[in-house]
């Protein structure tokens, strides 16, 4: 079996818990998989900032580049200021490892029950291919006047046509090899002139290469409209960095929760390391309770499978946590391990 | 009896139609609210920059100061390059006549028909206070190397303390005159540290001033889950121009549909009009058809008697609509101007 290194970043709150629960399933199906883990476990993430003032050294961002993906769980907590973790570590690691594809797929399994009324499967079943490393994220800006009455504060979204060019292209790739062959760039062009005229330039430069993709656009506050009441318009969407985050909190939302959302930072060109991990946050509020659903963390697994090659394997463990989905409504509460150890054996069985 | 110079923008799309029945209303209940009104209309939008390249002359914009209030239909048409009526109009007159606040009530009326599963009205009640003349939506930025491969464009959110200041103690005035008492910030503080750092500063400094308000914050990605799945989180929230334009799309769409959302631009100095309009925009695939909902336009029109401090009639207009959409579910479809004659009626009878 080929062996794989697999950095492993546990982070804050529920992360470590789900983590556990991901390697377990991981474990489980690596016979299978013609692959082994060689896991190596960094301690970032709160209380290492805590402990030492330090959130990513230079030293340990050089040591992930020596592996080949990397699981992570969440980060953030309530006891560091607000930023200091997701900029220095989080966003960090997607910057420098060029992780510009933040693949998020929002698809509703049937079993998993969605908030929506009249509302099926069928009806939900779309990638969001977020930007993942400029735009509104760049990180531009600063305060003049700090705290006197005359204090500006600004923000600026970089986009360049790097990589602007990029993410479209990756996005008319996966509408190509889709059924539906659709792909909506969403965006606010009528107000965000200048951001969106670049995505709106290479989505009519790119569409030229694909003509056998249909290509439409929404603003995104209607985007989140059409999530709640209209979702079969989307099949593939591209947008930037920061709609990206809000549209897909919003589709795991109606695809059965954000204990079920999956996503993947991927470096398509494989010069650095991807990195897998689930939608959800740290979730301080119920962390070390055994509470949350590992599910989303098991589902990320299933992506960093098809991202090693192993997609026989993915297919096992996405169709074990189908199969779980569809018993969990005549199931009561089980915990993080519980779910995790249903899961595992559904895939060694 | 009061006279009000009340401008009229119908503007493009559904809007002329919307607004015809708004005004019907509007006249309808003019006998009872010791207001009269003096309407001029305004020839804006798409026809009048295709027929004359004009968007908002500054004559134009000049002669708008001199009412007491506008009434807006929508602004947007496909045929002219996306921004230009949105920025040169729509914003101009946001921004130019400070309307700082952009109220939006996210209100489920008994009657009116949610997305959501096990929502009942009592769970969506809230008022979105949205910051409307910086942020964003500041129009700074710009392209350099313009439709070259090393193209970059940027697009700036400048956020100053007078607009922050102001539009955060609106919000607790807001907040502190509810029962519920609570007034959550809606941001991204985690990313945009510098816009919402100023953002979080006088949350905290005006909650000094009003400790009877509970304060909470929520992320925006975090915040259109809550939307979906625990609405009633929500009383009084606050956020910037982006942030606000996104979720009171979503809020209108879970709060029975865009044909019902109403807005207010308001600039509470009143040292010029404020503007009341749909949220809905021009929606030009249902032009002219006498399909659209006028009921967003006639709510828009209660705020305008609010603001006018014809409270009473404001009460009774909305009883109407109260009463109209308790009815919908048994009616079949009624055009855009049978919407209006009942509700018109309603007020009138
Ligand atoms: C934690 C935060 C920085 C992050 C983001 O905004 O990208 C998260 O919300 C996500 O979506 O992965
Ligand atoms: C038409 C557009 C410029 C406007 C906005 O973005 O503010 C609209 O979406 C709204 O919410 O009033």
């Amino acid at each position: 079996s080929r062996n794989v290194r697999l950095a492993v970043i546990a982070g804050d709150g529920i992360g470590p818990e789900v983590v556990a629960e991901g390697l377990k399933v991981l474990e489980a199906i690596a016979p299978a998989s013609g692959l082994s883990f060689e896991q190596t476990p960094y301690d970032l993430g709160a209380a290492r900032w805590h402990r030492t003032g330090e959130v990513l050294p230079d030293s340990v961002l050089d040591e992930l580049r020596g592996h080949e993906a990397i699981l992570l769980g969440a980060i953030g907590d309530p006891t560091v200021p607000s930023g200091t973790l997701e900029r220095g570590l989080l966003l960090r690691m997607r910057f420098e490892l060029d992780q510009y594809v933040n693949l998020r797929p929002v698809k509703l399994l049937p079993g998993a029950s969605t908030p929506l009324a009249n509302v099926q499967p069928e009806d939900i079943d779309m990638i969001v291919v977020r930007e993942g490393t400029e735009g509104p994220y760049a990180g531009v800006g600063g305060v003049l006047r700090k705290g006197t009455p005359h204090e500006v504060a600004t923000q600026e979204s970089v986009n360049t046509a790097l990589g602007v060019e990029r993410i479209i292209r990756y996005a008319f790739e996966q509408a190509a090899a889709r059924p539906r062959k659709k792909l909506t760039l969403v965006h606010k062009d009528n107000v965000l002139t200048f951001a969106a005229g670049l995505y709106q330039r290479y989505l009519k430069e790119l569409s030229a290469e694909f003509p056998q993709v249909e290509v439409d656009y929404s603003h995104v506050d209607a985007a989140t409209m059409f999530f709640v009441n209209q979702p079969r318009r989307y099949d593939v969407i591209v947008t930037d960095n920061l709609f990206g985050d809000i549209i897909t909190d919003l589709g795991a939302a109606v695809a059965g929760g954000i204990g079920l959302a999956a996503s993947g930072n991927i470096n398509p060109t494989g010069a650095a390391p991807s990195m897998f991990e689930p939608v959800h946050g740290s979730a301080p509020d119920i962390a070390g309770q055994g509470k949350a659903d590992p599910t989303a963390t098991i589902l990320s697994v299933v992506m960093l499978l098809d991202h090693l090659g192993a997609a026989e394997a993915a297919r096992r463990v996405e169709q074990a946590v189908a199969d779980d989905l569809l018993e969990r409504p005549g199931l009561g509460a089980r915990s993080t391990a519980q779910i995790g150890d249903a899961i595992a054996k559904r895939v060694s069985g």
